[in-house]
Formats: structure tokens, C-alpha cells, sequence
């Protein structure tokens, strides 16, 4: 039985992250054919988003060097999404070539990780996407944008509010359609959450990517509900992020916030049991469990 | 830098339950010396509510069968409460033998727990409470009352919330001056943790004890903080409810609530940096990291 919650919307869109952000985390090499059925059993259990696969060198992402032969073999579902991470506009013409419809780029709130990660500063980061959202847009691709490290990173501690919108509005600004805030450290906390969302002014096109990593995951998305988000970032069974910590986790589990969102009545299209049973497939493979309370929970009973 | 969010209190009690519930759900025996030394840590991390441990008989509990002992070794600090749980009349004999001044009492919101847990009907277990808490109050011993299976037992599904309300206003007016509302099986969202809450007519008197089984915790505090509850129970690095799985865990971590406390600016008296190097003591003595996210965050840098 459902017990709604005053002022959370009554829909809400799971964004889909495994197989791109969960299996790039893993320390195993995933062959593609696992991938692709991966896939279709998301879409099967009703994902409407899935992002597939990277096209980011395979130097820096072994796991994802098949992105090219995935989308080949991918059973692409009429009423189902599946965006792919460009980093740049080599990646771009590569997602071209394959067909891709909606892609992702990857930017950063810090000065510190844009130089670690994208070897930009935080200002040049933009000479990257620009080409790649305006040349995507000219195709009639859809762009996201993540922004990384969104509340705090590891070297330059809290990130500021204003740092992050102004971020986020040049993106906006190039034309990405929505934006993906980050907590990539998973250090924030609910009225963070909030105070970053009202900076932006409207919830409208703003998504949420919560980590795990100090437990704060679910109850930071209730906070981003309440502030009127009505998309989140999840991994199926909590897969990537941490791969060599046996029981940490990365990112949020899918199965934690849908069990959430069912006890609040909120729809997703999600059918719980068969995200579930695909989670427990994939640990299999994965050869380690899922890290996914609700997985673990369901999976024993 | 706090981020404070609207709605919730300045200050929050932590009930610290590791002890008791912590260690009486262990698969390890701990020896007594550690553990009154593990109850002296607490008090040095700032804990002002400690339960200490239980006079259920050590058929039962063989974990705490060194309840006596330990009372008369702990080093009872004056501004630290030191509650301890009793079953019976036996018990509270016992207890009050050893000079508790705070003793906490255990019931049941559903038939069938009552059943299999008291060995009596959802009706006759107050028969088992009166005579505890009547004398107790005569001995000016203060008498907290949990109640188990709040939200769902794993046999009659959700409990409903007026059977709930029924047998905590039993409770109440029996004296007990605090209900510990407990998610046993950890099935609770947060609009049926408003809902209950608001059932009450008034959080006053309410305390709320969640289980982390399907990594919902947090996000019913949140909820709970904002229907007015103050006072919130944890176990110390999340020890206790689910000994036998490798990476599961039972009680709220207190480390994963007082991360989310100290971000929100709510006031605890704790200090994070002790809590975590006291899990991180205990942990080496069960020979099994603690399950908190938090102190698997911070331990690791």
C-alpha cells in the first residue's frame, strides 16, 4: 500500500546508468553479448532511458572498447532512449555512425577535476562541448550534460552553489537539454540538495546523480523531489563507482529508490522483481553481489 | 558548511542502541571488559543516552548473559543515561539490583510477532508491561517502550497504522515516557513514516528506530525530522540486525546519521571523528567490518 508524501511529484523518470557509468566502474570486463542482453532485460523490466555505452578512447575505459559493436548489436526499442557519453567530437562522429539519437557529455564543477579529468580548466572546458553539443544538435541529437563533483570534491573540499549553477547555465546555454548534478564523492547532504537546486531557479530540466558513498543517496533524492526534480540517475543493483571495496557502493541502486518511490505512490513504470532478478543475473557475471540493500533483501527471501 | 533545510529540528537526540541491540544480534561473543569499554568510548564521543544492555535471560540472548557484570564494571558518567533493557519482572529485579535508573521495554504492533517473540496476543502483552512499568515508576526509574514491526511484519504484510497508534497509547499510559517506533524488518517509505507519525497527534513523546534492510534509513529520518521527532535511535558503525550476511546490515548506522545531521547544521553533541575510530576498534573485535558507509568512507583515507 502506498503512502504519498506531500509535495513530491507524482511521476518520476529513472534514468538508467548501469551499463554505461556501473560496468565502466567494474574491475571485470564484461563481453558484449552479456551487455547487450543487459540491456534488453532493462528495457524489459521498463526503463524508458538507458544509457548504453561511452565512446570515450578505450586507453582510459577498457570496459566500454565494444561501445561500437554494442550498439550494432543493441534490439533498439520504439518508446526507449539509449544515450551514449561522447567526450569529445571523434567520439561524436563515432555515436553518429552508429545511429545514436541522444548523447552525454561530461563536464566538471571544480577547477581541480577539470584539470585531473578533462585536462581543461574550468572555464576551457567549454571550448570541448561546444563543437560536440552544436554539431549534435545540428543532427538532431539531444545532449545531457553531467556535471561532476557538484557538493564537494577531494581536493578543493565543498564546492560553491554559485560555481556549480554557473556551470550548469553555460551548459545550458550551448543547448544540452538537461543537466545531471553530480555528487560524485557522495558527500552532500539534504539541505545542500535543496539550497543547489533553488540556485538554479527552476527544477525543470535539472536531473540528480547521487553516490552512495556515505549512505546519503536516497535520502538526498527525497530532497530533490521535494525541490521538484523529477529525474534520477540509478544503477541497476548499485553496480560501479567503487569496485574494489567489497562492500561499498557507488552509485545509487535502482531497486533502493524504486522500492522507495512505489512506498510513495510515485510512478515510475519500473516492475521492482524483474530489475531484481536482472541485478542478480548480472552479479553472476559480475562474479561479486550486488551492493543493493533491496537486491540483497529480496534476493535471500 | 551546514546547509540547514526548513522544517526540521535545531537538535536531535541520538539513541545509541550498539551495545544492546548492536551486540546482542552479533554472531561473537564479546567479552565483557570490551564491552564497558566500548560503552566508554560512546560516552567520550559525546553520547548522552547509551542502552547498555538487557536482562532477558541468557538462554535467549547468550550474547548478553554478562549483563550484571557489566553494569557494575561500567564507569557511569554523570550527564549519560545508561538504559537497559528488561522483559519481565525478573529483570527489572535485576536491574534495579544494579542501580539502573532507566530501563526500556519491548512490544509489538503485530499479532503475529507478539505471538513468537512475547509468547503472547497483541492484547495480553500489556499484562506482561504493567506490573514492570508500575513498579518501575514507583522506583523512580524512567521506562522507555519500544515497539516492534511499526510498518510491516514479515508474516501479516503492513501493519496498519491505527493498530500501531492503539498499542503505543497503551503504552504511553502506562507511563512509559518515550516510544521507540521500530521498522523491524525495514520495509517503511517515508510518507508511511509521516503518516504514523502524524497519527499520533503529537511527535512529543516519539522516538523512531529504522533498519536499514532495504537502505531506506535515512530517508524515513528525514521524513521522521520533519513530522517533529527528535529523538532518533542508531547503532554504533551499524552493527547488529543481520549477522549472517556478509555485507547487510540491520540498525541505522550512527556514523551514516550524525554525516547527515552535522551537513543539515542539526546539533548531536557528537563527535563524528571518535564514532568513527570506535566502530573502527570494535570492528578488528567482531572481526568484520562495520557495514557503515561512513566509516568504510573515512577509514579508508
Amino acid at each position: 500500500m502506498p503512502y504519498p508524501m506531500e509535495g513530491l511529484p507524482r511521476r518520476v523518470t529513472v534514468y538508467e546508468v548501469g551499463p554505461r557509468d556501473g560496468l565502466q566502474n567494474e574491475a571485470a570486463i564484461v563481453p558484449v553479448e552479456v551487455k547487450a542482453e543487459f540491456i534488453d532485460r532493462l528495457a524489459d523490466a521498463g526503463h524508458t532511458v538507458i544509457e548504453a555505452t561511452s565512446f570515450v578512447h578505450p586507453r582510459w575505459v577498457p570496459q566500454l572498447a565494444d561501445a561500437g559493436e554494442l550498439l550494432t548489436r543493441l534490439d533498439r526499442r520504439p518508446g526507449v532512449r539509449y544515450p551514449v557519453l561522447v567526450p569529445n567530437e571523434r567520439g561524436l562522429d563515432r555515436a553518429l555512425e552508429h545511429g545514436v539519437t541522444e548523447i552525454a557529455v561530461f563536464a566538471s564543477a571544480t577547477e581541480t577535476f577539470a584539470a585531473k579529468n578533462l585536462n581543461r580548466t574550468l572555464d576551457s572546458q567549454f571550448e570541448m562541448f561546444e563543437p560536440v553539443v552544436s554539431r549534435a544538435l545540428q543532427h538532431g541529437v539531444q545532449v545531457r550534460a553531467y556535471v561532476s563533483m557538484c557538493f564537494g570534491d577531494p581536493w578543493e573540499g565543498p564546492t560553491p552553489i554559485e560555481q556549480v549553477v554557473a556551470v550548469g547555465e553555460r551548459l545550458l546555454g550551448l543547448g544540452c537539454h538537461e543537466l545531471s548534478l553530480g555528487d560524485t564523492i557522495g558527500v552532500g547532504t539534504p539541505g545542500h540538495v535543496t539550497a543547489l537546486i533553488e540556485a538554479f531557479g527552476s527544477p525543470e530540466r535539472l536531473a540528480v546523480h547521487f553516490h552512495d558513498t556515505y549512505g546519503q543517496a536516497l535520502g538526498n533524492t527525497l530532497a530533490a523531489l521535494r525541490a521538484g526534480v523529477t529525474t534520477v540517475d540509478a544503477s541497476t543493483g548499485g553496480i560501479g563507482g567503487c569496485p574494489y571495496a567489497e562492500s561499498a557502493t557507488g552509485n545509487l541502486a535502482t531497486e533502493d529508490l524504486v522500492w522507495m518511490l512505489e512506498g510513495l505512490g510515485i510512478e515510475t513504470g519500473l516492475d521492482l522483481d524483474k530489475l531484481v532478478s536482472t541485478s542478480t543475473w548480472l552479479a553472476d557475471r559480475l562474479g561479486r553481489p550486488s551492493p543493493s540493500r533491496v537486491v540483497q533483501a529480496l534476493a535471500k527471501g
